[in-house]
């Protein structure tokens, strides 16, 4: 008598978005669990099912349920919204397993299905901000010591990421939004484009589109994420974009022919190669350490290690690609 | 006559990950565009559509020709893999759609699909590597200058983020991945778990579990996402996970009961306000902003500021809620 537990992200709420898998393992499953909100929304899906509702902050409890079914031969399906793996119950569930001393070997079956993340959703809502690198940062401190996040707004601050705020305020946190717009404005222009999403998806979804000098002011509360725009982003026709980096080599302008000294699909001349032999020359001219560290606002002692570094690479002839999404 | 485009992000592949609404959009379009690859991935629902192959260099050119048929009246899909708003091709679309003039009242209307992006599918696979705070980075110079790629990869090393890169590595451009490498191991111990994943979800899909030291030394190409723990993952039996933070507050040795000092549903003792209590003690018995500046990881002034900042704060009895995924 074998059981399992599918880890299932439903997406951002609504049944469209939800992945042809998610539904699939939601309607054989003998017992669903999950957060009350998130049973909700999958409602038409439990007929004839067990369902086990807990509150918001019972997730090793949902997790030890449904280790408990699935060890009765039941097939489990535990939900989450979004996407399953970020921030969400696949984690505390692995430990829970992992301290109860199953494997994967053992009785019962263990199944992660990926969805949509709030990132995602909240995203696709507002335009198009995650065209370049991102991050998404939690300013819960229920579980991690405030240093640590403080520590990882400044650094992403300062390297110009597009991030998104996950659980910025609620009724007893109300501090750490305000706190991460001070780290933020150290950084960041005060007209650099947020976007405050609200139950993307959802019945009272609401979208605001604000700056980082005045993002606190927002309401915001426990279903918000937070957008922020890298140093690129931009808000046009109610629309937020971040640009790929095209502006550097393709000119728009002229209907998307490469700039001069570049190629398509080729490294970009301030790209690694361009970047190195640019810097051994700067060197090679008298230029120091310190000084090219500054330039590049990089670590002396990486300057160092690419200055010494051997010189020749292979130029092959496979053609570039880029993966997408 | 008024057309329109569909931004649709496919998922990691195969149709079970894609979500319902980019199945019912690509369905319902007269015109679907895409990278040749992904076209292959939807290949059944194309049956009399007018298809539109391009290449992996050719993304202005997607999208000029998505326009073009959509103000010929035409329902336009754009496909992406992912999400296609990550990385894809939501953003260059917005771009060109600009320049043409477009406004969000014209004639033609866009929506962006959001999908499983591959971070998320990649994260499915291993385990539970997102669980806490996460960064996505591409390694692809060929739009991006390589010192702007080189302080984001050194400031989220040093930050403690869990990291997922993509485009780490192709035909022309090997030593990105080295030097991201070289970054990591200035703040991160060699042994830190990394999941190299190749085509999750889809036909040729490998996944391999290394380590910081050796990452660079594994088969890694196009397809490929790699994903760098934070000082916390683990790997155990096969699977790459990720605490929530939970060993900070709750016991799980116990069944989860509360540690000392610490209540469920609140803030850490070493969260904000704890955090920022305990700072101005220590600033009372003397110790210098400098100290603390350096004990904590923070930059001076904003300790100085949180110092300075006045200190009543209201605790409401609303109940804390955490929103997932």
């Amino acid at each position: 008598m074998s059981g399992s537990i599918a880890l299932v992200g439903i997406g951002p709420g609504s049944h469209d978005h939800m992945t042809h898998r998610a539904r699939a393992v939601i309607a054989e499953a003998d017992v669903v669990v999950g957060y009350v909100t998130y049973i909700k929304l999958v409602a038409d899906l439990l007929e004839g099912k067990e369902v086990i509702r807990k509150g918001m902050t019972e997730e090793l409890d949902r997790a030890v349920h449904a280790l408990e079914r699935a060890r009765e031969g039941k097939k489990v399906a535990l939900i989450s919204s979004g996407d399953a793996g970020v921030y969400g119950m696949a984690g505390p569930t692995y430990e829970v397993l992992f301290q109860a001393g199953w494997t994967p070997e053992s009785d019962v079956s263990v199944e992660v299905v990926p969805g949509a993340s709030a990132i995602n959703a909240c995203a696709a809502l507002v335009g198009a901000p995650l065209t370049h690198d991102f991050c998404s940062i939690s300013l819960s401190d229920l579980l991690t010591p405030w240093p640590v996040i403080a520590r990882r707004l400044d650094a992403v601050a300062a390297s110009d990421f597009v991030v998104a705020l996950y659980n910025p305020k609620s009724g007893r946190r109300t501090q750490q939004i305000v706190q991460a717009q001070a780290l933020f404005l150290r950084h960041r222009r005060p007209d650099t484009p947020v976007a405050v999403v609200k139950s993307a998806y959802r019945k009272r979804e609401r979208v605001e589109f604000t700056t980082l000098a005045h993002m606190s002011e927002c309401e915001i509360g426990m279903l918000t994420t937070v957008l922020i725009g890298n140093s690129h982003t931009f808000v046009r026709h109610g629309l937020m974009v971040t640009p790929r980096g095209y502006a550097n080599k393709y000119d728009l302008d002229e209907g998307g022919s490469t700039r001069e000294g570049e190629k398509a699909g080729r490294s970009l001349s301030s790209g690694l190669l361009g970047w190195m032999a640019q810097l051994r020359a700067d060197h090679a001219e008298g230029i120091g350490v310190a000084t090219l560290a500054q330039q590049h606002g990089l670590p002396p002692d990486y300057i160092e290690a690419v200055l010494s570094a051997a010189v020749d690479e292979p130029e092959t002839t496979t053609p570039t690609e880029e993966t997408e999404g």
